[in-house]
């Protein structure tokens, strides 16, 4: 699989594998978008220390604590009452200040509360951030951290759409999925959900999309083939090395707990 | 004018009209993602009324909520000791939690403080926004009052940089400008200020910038004369209405205060 997963808006009423594709595509804009935006600045290493703010009573990296009170505030704003979001700091996050939104219960519910951000918060700031942007430090702390969540939030979302891609897989053909499901076969629910002409089809998009937007536009011509924002390979690799593989996962893990 | 202004990243130790233009042309890029990434969502108008979250301690609407509290986090992290930044709601911000990073001095202290956000958050919410969006409502309003958030942002750092702007015309050519400040005379500074051409160009590349950057992406080609995520037209039209105005009309204010 890969290209298919939960639509943009929540308008999950609609579970269909095209509906979904439509909004993955959707949202592979807005990951290559939030990746150019983090990409104006540099590091900024200060900004992943632990310990080196003095923030009274918590413990850790400026990035945490501005991702965590962050988080905190849309919460009350009701953004994980979306089962399409999952918070990177689920503990004791506050209520909702608003009457939430009815979201179709699409998703069955052992499946439904798969959090995969600790996997995402890794490989983004300890493999891929390094990779995206240059070294150096120019002090804008809180606009680089406020971008690295636009990252995690947009790959977050992408990621964990496995779990409709694995609902609309499984109520297709359940009887094919059921014999792997009650004998845990992790490797034969990968075989059956992974389709390698798809991923390389979206690797191949995202690419394209990274050389697209991030070009430089002027009067007289667009450029693609020019300067780029981002290396659009860059956007392939996140893609290939940690995107599909963590939406995979997602999705066997939901698979396993389907029968519950 | 208006195809110059202050850099990207605070790196306005080196203030040179054509490092501010450079600047600006990246912020074109900024808006416009903005925009895209806001359009993904209806107008989702429960989130502008006032009064309608339950809030202790708060009356106002539930986007002025969330972005109020995002920028007290944000200024915890020092993005308002950034001269270039300036908050919507500057009353009792607390303390960066950070050693703030050294920006250099390069503006005339009575016009630094000039604040133009009043001014932006009405345009946007009352004039701008309703036909940025389709009307309706998906219950994204956390996400949906961070893309808010986004573009007010951005558009506040573009037109701040008439600051900066002023500044640099000030200082190349002081005796030009030395009368009509002393005699408060707005007309002839917005005259000295205006370059129609410039304007024009302005407005047409950020027009293109929509239609390159909100195109729909596939394998076999682009499609600049497709559909597009946002009407193109709209954002030469966010340009020609109210950045370049409000840009000229931070400049002007800016230059009055430049001999106090």
């Amino acid at each position: 699989m890969a290209d298919v997963s939960s639509n943009p808006n929540s308008a999950s009423d609609t579970l269909t594998l095209d509906g979904i594709r439509d909004s993955l595509i959707r949202q592979e804009n807005s990951i290559v978008y939030s990746l150019i935006e983090r990409a104006r600045f540099p590091l900024n290493r200060q900004i992943y220390l632990q310990n080196n703010a003095s923030i009274p009573g918590f413990s850790g990296s400026l990035v945490e604590f501005i991702v965590r009170e962050t988080e905190a505030i849309q919460a009350k704003a009701g953004r994980y009452e979306n089962p399409e979001e999952n918070p990177f700091f689920p503990e004791s996050l506050p209520r909702p200040l608003l009457n939430p939104h009815k979201y179709p219960k699409d998703l069955h519910p052992s499946g439904a509360s798969i959090n995969m951000n600790k996997a995402i918060w890794e490989f983004y700031f300890d493999k891929f951030l390094p990779l995206l942007v240059a070294d150096g430090d120019d002090g804008n702390y809180a606009a680089t951290a406020a971008s690295d969540l636009a990252c995690l939030q947009a790959l977050s979302r992408r990621i964990h759409c496995g779990k409709y891609v694995a609902e609309v897989k499984f109520r297709d053909a359940p009887k094919e999925y059921e014999t792997p499901i009650r004998s845990k076969e992790r490797d034969t629910l990968m075989k059956l959900l992974t389709f390698v002409a798809v991923e390389e089809m979206v690797k191949k998009r995202v690419e394209k999309k990274a050389m697209v937007f991030g070009q430089e536009v002027t009067l007289n011509n667009t450029n693609e083939g020019g300067k780029h924002m981002i290396d659009p390979s860059l956007a392939s690799r996140l893609y290939s090395e940690w995107v599909i593989p963590l939406t995979k996962e997602v999705e066997v893990e939901y698979l396993l707990r389907r029968l519950e």
